[in-house]
């Protein structure tokens, strides 16, 4: 054999490396991009509906992501609170904020790995 | 702030980062997984639609895989020979397998990666 993947693979196209990353608690997927996005439309939209709307998912689907994410934080992640005069409405706490700077974060890292292994490819 | 994740997270709990990885062309996500699954399994039983049946694919989606694996490649990855006395029958390159043992160095390499970010979030 010895032929590199780059020979493998055509010349005239782009290829690089790219991934996902996640948090598991005991074995299952439960943080993600998708929450990440879900508490930051929370964040900037003040409503889990209207989040869930943004990204095109359904309010019980949303509601089991925040229940998820609620269940394995010592303290909520996300708020409710209930309707009335001044409407409700749901925000995101510290907490929530600062497992979205850490996602990020590792991300950036992942993102440098990726790199590294695009230019192996690519070698 | 200044909480950890491992803080914001239950103590009782066990949680480890997990991801995946694929190759894209052109944007376009083309090798990760999916296909490494597919191929094999199509070296082992020399047949996709007995590959497809396992993976609980359709043999539709499976040729569509198989299309874009050979739409990439210098050489085909996969060869079908026509059915007859012989019954016909797929194999994969050596090809596909160069490109499939690479696949699972980078896979390694990731692993090692994924095991220094949960060592980080327990830290």
């Amino acid at each position: 054999m010895g032929k590199s993947v780059r020979e493998i693979l055509k010349k005239n196209k782009n290829f690089n490396l790219n991934g996902s990353l996640w948090i598991e608690c005991n074995g299952q997927r439960f943080f993600g991009p998708g929450p990440v996005e879900l508490m930051e439309k929370i964040n900037t939209t003040g409503s889990i509906n209207k989040a869930a709307k943004q990204m095109q998912m359904s309010y019980k689907k949303a509601w089991e992501i925040i229940n998820m994410l609620n269940t394995n934080a010592t303290r909520p992640l996300v708020i409710t609170k209930a309707g009335g005069t001044s409407g409700g409405g749901s925000t995101i706490t510290d907490e929530a904020k600062a497992i979205i700077t850490w996602y990020r974060q590792a991300r950036e890292r992942f993102k440098l790995f990726l790199e590294n292994e695009t230019e192996k490819l690519n070698a």
